[in-house]
């Protein structure tokens, strides 16, 4: 089943309207929420909807909240996010760092007391959209052991970089977890193991086998010992730059709300002649994509498909869930003619 | 066999000045290569300074070029390593990017042209002794493939995260790959499989056997795609922000020089009162250290266990390569009366 772009932004936006957004950050929202589902992403666009709104009627997420600054230190500024809605509010912190990169070359933002972002790659589009290279990472609720631990401690805080390129951009977007909890359940529902360990068992094994990691929540850290180090090391920047909440503190929630995110812009206009980034990000993935394989398919580089895939969507409509898709147009309190 | 601290300062001091090296810059590199045997990375020390010293003979290594400013964007910098030594470069990039924090509370210095800066973990000590938050990171030849790629065409580009903290610092020091070929190196000698897989043999398949993988040149990347993905963008944005060389262009040399680096320091006393840091990093290390285990060990931080290894080797003398050390003290000029 596939709906349109706009009718998914639409059904997002009224249904937002409804908890009390006000205008332009009720289509600001929806639009990040419709571009996660139509850039491939449904697990942070669609699909987590339903959720975002429960944390709306928990109270968690503030709908009426914008973040406020805090501080400014020469390039750098640090807001708290009041507890806003996480994309809008990641979206303002991404537009700031912009802002600064433009006028100094580089920027940094940290917000504390911000919420969920969601998609994680929506801010790497943004800043690669305004010609800039972009960073930003946020932490979360402990879910991965430390190594050799027993216990979830670490956040897999997710860490974005993105590189601005004509010919379509680079947007990496990963959690330092080996697989996600969201595709840990797909692998649940299809019956089957994943193709590499993917956390432990309650004795501290390694396993691929998805029921296990969800039964013990120890997701695998990417690298063992190496992605466990940098998760806490996000963590701990993102807590300081901020001085907002770190893994441990939000872990002592009932819910996972008032994270910790940074941003960090590079205004590459500002650094060089014109085009010569592009030429050598171009050089650079001309020597990838020139790379002998083991298999048929050539090598990729982070985001490669997303073009194609939104392009895809954006002519065919965006594949949802019709269940999750069901309940958000009653939400808008509508009736669903959408659908093609 | 362990050799005092001091006594290998001097003794790498006086070969370097046998090669060219004007004073102050012999004694910077003797103690950065000092430095990293003490701190137990012997491999990036000692063991590596022969290598080194070969680098110079070669003429990759210029003993006597300083770095030159190329350009300065607000708290950014561009320079020029001009093929200098690598250690006294990056100390040089550090120091730069430490004083633009002290000066804005944060700064970025990109430097193109530079050589290999051995161990990674000496520029996040100094960025904490100077009371920063150092984040660095460079590129390599290639030494990785790309996921599914049966060739090596990334880099393994070290990172560095380093927190300062008055009990002793968090410094994170981690290539992109799972094993360095250094380690790779040592379960040869020990005739041992690794403890994880560890790369790829020449069909393609994961592989624990060390000589396998120092064959075939494919070492794995941290998380599979992953970590490929994060050191493709390490490099993408080395090269851009320094507009220096690229893995691909490194490795189209014979040997590896005139790499990328990029250097970013944040001064925590700018951005809040006295003392905040160190609570918030106590508070996360306490909430760590509680973790459960699987097995007797507490689990431990990035870095945790160097002063106390500092603290024995500065007691008891630095452990060394009998063989190794006795080759450096002959470029020396000098008979070994060194030993305890």
């Amino acid at each position: 089943m596939r709906i349109p772009y706009t009718n998914m932004q639409d059904t997002f936006e009224k249904v937002l309207v409804r908890y009390g957004f006000g205008g332009d950050r009720a289509r600001l929202c929806a639009t990040l929420f419709a571009d996660a589902s139509r850039d491939g992403v449904a697990s942070h666009g669609l699909n987590r909807f339903p959720v975002f709104v429960e944390m709306i009627r928990k109270g968690h997420v503030k709908v009426d909240h914008a973040p406020a600054l805090v501080a400014t230190f020469g390039m750098m500024e640090r807001w708290d996010g009041m507890l806003g809605p996480g994309p809008v509010n990641a979206y303002h912190g991404m537009a700031r760092a912009i802002a600064l990169a433009h006028q100094h070359g580089m920027g940094c933002v940290a917000m504390k007391n911000t919420n969920h972002w969601m998609r994680g790659g929506n801010f790497g589009w943004q800043a690669v959209e305004a010609g800039c290279i972009g960073i930003c990472f946020t932490n979360t609720t402990p879910n991965m052991p430390a190594w050799g631990g027993s216990e979830a401690v670490l956040g897999n805080n997710p860490l974005v970089i993105a590189v601005p390129r004509k010919d379509g951009p680079l947007v990496l977007d990963m959690a330092m977890s080996q697989f996600s909890y969201g595709k840990i359940s797909t692998y649940i529902d299809k019956n089957e193991q994943l193709p590499y360990a993917g956390g432990f068992d309650k004795e501290g094994n390694l396993t691929r086998d998805p029921e296990t990691i969800a039964e013990t929540g120890l997701a695998l850290p990417i690298g063992f010992w190496k992605g466990a180090g940098l998760s806490l090391m996000l963590d701990v920047v993102a807590s300081i730059l901020s001085d907002g909440n770190a893994t441990h503190t939000i872990g002592e929630q009932q819910d996972e709300y008032a994270v910790s995110q940074v941003f960090i812009c590079f205004d590459p206009a500002r650094l060089g002649s014109e085009g010569y980034i592009d030429d050598k990000v171009n050089d650079i993935i001309a020597d990838l994509k020139a790379s002998g394989t083991f298999g048929n398919a050539p090598v990729r580089y982070p985001g490669e498909h997303t073009l194609a895939i939104r392009r895809e969507n954006l002519d065919k409509g965006v594949p949802v869930n019709a269940e999750i898709w069901k309940q958000v147009v009653e939400m808008a309190g509508q009736k669903d003619n959408f659908s093609k």
